[in-house]
Formats: structure tokens, sequence, C-alpha cells
């Protein structure tokens, strides 16, 4: 079954009812990031739809009260086998909540808890349109489609069918630039991110998945707009960031953040959705594929890092070594 | 007017058109912060009502869609002037949804566009119950009382009747400890935050606004729960914590990530809701009571840090300095 079958399917189960209107993401870490476009999608599109978008644990201790007849649970965990991911999909399932749960390994511990599954694309080459961000963005398109109308389903699709290439040109692109940046950046002991709008995810998880996790670098992802309420006062000469430059409705916040580190900031590597190609995506919908683009260009960089710093990004002190 | 009032008034003016549907809050840095408890308790508490948190700049570039006839719009500036905040409550105003500003100036350039001006507590001494984040929960308090209902509203204004009496016991008892996390965080070059739930936004305002606004430390606020998903791999022996040990749904997840911490760093600094007294309010309303009690107490911390540091809170390179 595709995602316009799935929701068709839940649309017509959940008929009697009164439909679907309120849709719960719940995930860890970088399947949690790659949940924000979708999140952001029925923030800003939907009319009535409610939309949560909730680290599992907290889903799990914190359940929204409207979490019931009406509701959709869309999970991810790439191995299918997070604890507080499988608890979340559980806690769906026993609630009669129809669950989807987006994952790379089809036969895995959340799969028993779900009424649908959907095997996403991952690793070298993969199809970026089939991976999941995408995967999850479609489960909102389709809903918002199937209860209160979208009209630009069709751009939407379109921007689908090209983020592939983009993202295959925009990797190449930034080849060189990236080798530079690893050889600048292997001593830092901190590296900030910075985005806004829908693209944020991507920012959060190269802070949080990269630089702490893989390489226990100090990082936080900033939002663009947030950073002249506190954040700008720690710039300097010598910290470094990455902002991204996003393509569509909050390209202002960036290039304003842009025009700031231009000034008073030195180490400052830029990632421009414009430059790297996103904008032949239609106006009305491009907001939505900053994260596939960022999210996707980031590894060149992350691999030029590894390499320079030897520190494989396979790396770990804590992650399924030790019990926590 | 107090808040039932201004509720009360609006529901009546849009009784015609269906009543309050979205609820949004749009602010910066740590006006922003003060709202992530009434945006966690609508979105934890209400059936059908949507809200929104937005940083003012994302809001007016990337307005959601439903913003309209059914909204209202929450808008705080502590002084009334961040040009942002002011624009946010133009658009609302322009397009006739009803704007409550939050301010500690009455006579400032938001209220041009306010169409109802709440004045909050601010500075020593000040009535917790009358401040920033409780008078942004009591709006959604009392939208959430007026249309679909909330039974634990008397719990709730009992919570608000003693949360000044517990803030300031618990300022006292930390006391000593503040002094001693100043002595021993002195030369630190970065200090994290940790928290779930209701309360992370205090953490997210310790971290923007006082260790990487006002201190110039580096920081980030670190959820709870995704900490185990990346963050944690930047755990040592030399790298501090400051941890939100709340009270109430989410306690679960702090007191994880506090086990993890107690025994692999060595640098933790624990604000524990229980400790400081948090608990004598009912557990049904307790969560969103966590924000106003580390809120009030950090700064007992941040004072003895400043001091220590010989770097005065007021200090700043760029803010309200430079153009940006």
């Amino acid at each position: 079954m595709d995602m316009k079958q799935i929701i068709e399917q839940i649309t017509a189960d959940k008929k009697e009812a009164g439909g679907i209107k309120q849709v719960y993401y719940a995930a860890c870490g970088g399947s949690y990031g790659a949940f924000y476009p979708a999140k952001t999608f029925l923030e800003k599109e939907a009319k009535d739809i409610k939309v949560g978008l909730y680290n599992s644990n907290e889903f799990v201790h914190n359940t929204p009260n409207a979490f019931g007849e009406n509701s959709v649970l869309v999970v991810a965990s790439h191995k299918g086998n997070t604890p507080e991911t499988v608890k979340a999909a559980e806690l769906g399932k026993k609630a009669g909540v129809p669950v989807i749960a987006l994952t790379w390994i089809e036969d895995s511990p959340i799969t028993e808890y779900a009424d649908y599954v959907v095997k996403y694309t991952f690793g070298e080459n993969k199809d970026i349109a089939g991976e999941k961000t995408i995967q999850a963005l479609m489960t909102a398109v389709e809903i918002l489609k199937q209860t209160e109308g979208y009209g630009n389903y069709d751009k939407f699709l379109d921007g689908v069918s090209r983020i592939d290439r983009i993202v295959k040109q925009a990797c190449k692109h930034v080849a060189n630039r990236a080798l530079t940046f690893a050889r600048n950046h292997k001593d830092d002991s901190v590296i900030y991110t910075m985005a806004s709008g829908a693209g944020y995810g991507a920012a959060y998880m190269e802070s949080i998945c990269i630089f702490m996790e893989m390489q226990w670098i100090n990082s936080a992802s900033i939002h663009s707009g947030e950073y002249f309420h506190g954040p700008f006062e720690i710039t300097d000469a010598e910290i470094p960031f990455v902002i991204q430059v996003s393509e569509g409705s909050t390209r202002a916040l960036d290039e304003r953040a842009l025009s700031f580190l231009n000034r008073y900031a030195k180490r400052v590597e830029v990632l421009d959705a414009k430059d790297l190609g996103l904008s032949t995506i239609d106006s009305s919908v491009v907001d939505y594929f900053n994260h596939s683009l960022f999210n996707n260009v980031y590894p060149v960089y992350n691999q030029a890092l590894a390499v320079e710093r030897e520190h494989p990004l396979t790396t770990r002190r804590y992650m399924w070594k030790v019990e926590y």
C-alpha cells in the first residue's frame, strides 16, 4: 500500500467517528528531527487538524488528552527497536489509534504495534524521494488532502519528483567546500548550526546526531529568528557556525542572521538552498523540501570531518554500549 | 479587566463566527520561553483547540493558514518594543484577530496593535503569580475553560495562589548552592541545561538568555528524553550540566537522565522541583508550575555566577548597541 492508500483506509475506518482530527508524530533523536517538516506542514497548512510532535518518551508519559478515536499516530525508528518509540506505538495500538510506523527494517519489534509499516530508503545512493523525511511529509500531505483538501498537492508531488536529482547535484557541489570545512574545523570544541522554518529539523539533527553524538563536539541548533534575542552574544571571530539559508517563507530570517554573521563572525559555513538548486521546486511548496536538501548535504561534510579528525562516525562511548 | 473577563469578551465577540478555535503565541527569546507552558498546556489538555508557539519573525513570515476569524493572538514583549513582536501584533490587528499583549511597560509601541494590554509583575520581590509566564498560562486556562471546559480549573487557581510562596522559599533554599556553583563554574566555556515537559522553556531561557547572552558561555538546552539519542555522547567528567528534575508527568524522563549523569558526569547541578517544594501543588496541574519555579530559582545562580566571573548580567556587545 502506498501512503495515499494507507490514509484512504484510515479515513474510511474513521468515517463514522468523525474522521481524522489529530495527527501525532512521536520519535527520538534523528527520527524526531525527520518529523519536523511534517509537523510544520500541518501547523502551517491545516485549518482544523491538530498536530503534535513529541519525543517518544514525553509522548508516553504526557499523552495529550485528545489522543483517541480521531487520532493518527505516526512513529519512526530506524531499526524499529528504539524502546521509547516501540512503547509509543504500543500505546497507540492499545488505544485503538491507527499506527503508521516508518522504519528501515520491516521485521523489527515496532511492527508488532503498527497497523501500517512503511519501509523507507536509506544508505548510499538511496532515492531521496523515498526516505524517512519525505515519507513522513506524505503522511501529512495525504491527511490534509483527504480531509480539508490541499490545493498545492500536485505541486508538492512535483517537488517530490525533483528532490532526488537536486540533492545529488548539491552533494557534488559542496564536495570541495566540505574538505576545506573539515580542515578548518578539525580542532574545534564547539560548532553551532542555525536555521528557521520547516528546515530547522535538519539543523537540530546535525547538531545532536553528528556534532554531539558522532564527533563529541559541543553544539546547539539556533533558530535564526531567536538568534538576535540571546544567542548572538556568543558570536565572535572564533566561534564557528553552519547556517542553512533556506528557500521559501523564512529565507528573510536566515539572510538577516547571515548578514550579522558576515559582520561579526569569521568562521561561517553557508548552506544556501538557492545556491544548491532548490528553487526549481514551486515556491508554494518549497519550504518543505529544505530539510531533505540540507539533511542530505550535511553527510558530505560529516564524512570529511570524521576523516580529518580521525574520529569515525560510528564511534560511540555510551550508545548501545552501556545501560541507560 | 482580568484575564477571565478578557477571554469572556473575546468569546462573546467570536460567538457568531464559531468561537475560538486556534490560539497563537508569538514572541522572541525570553518571552518565547515564557510562552512554553501555555503552549504545552493547550497541547496536552485541549481536545479541539489548535495551539501554535512561534518566534515572532517566523510567525510574520510564515503565518499559519488558520490564522483568522477563529483565532486569538497572544504576544509578549518585556518593554513592548521588540520590533518583530510589534510586527506580529500589527499583523493580528490588521487581520481582525484579537491581540492580547503581555508587557511590563504599558505605554509602549506594542500597545498600538493590542486589543488587550496586560501588564505583568517584574523585578525584585515581584509577585510570581502575576508574572509573564503565569499570565500567559491564564490565557490558555481561561480559553480552555470557556470553550471546551477544564475540570481542573479550581486546582489550577489554587496552584497559582501557592506559587509565590514556593518560589520565594526555594530561592532561599538554593542560596548557598548557588555560591558553590558559581565558584565551580566561573571558568567554564560551556554549560548545558536539561529539562522535559512544560518546564522545558525555563531551561531554554537559562541557556539562551543567561549563559549565551549575559555570560557569553556556550550552551544548549537538551530535552531529557532526547538526551539519550545523541547529546549524551558529549557527557564526560568535565562537561557541566544543570538539570531540572520536574514534578509531574515527565519526572521519569528527568530522573533517567539524572541517573545517567550520576554515573558518567561529575559536574551536575540538580534543581529538583520536589526538593524545592513544588509538590504541595495538586498533581493534576503541577506540570505547568515547573517553569515558574525553575525560571525564578535560576536568577539566584545567575547573580552569583555574574559576581564570581566579574561579568555583570547587563553586559552586552551587540544587543541594543549595533544594528541588526
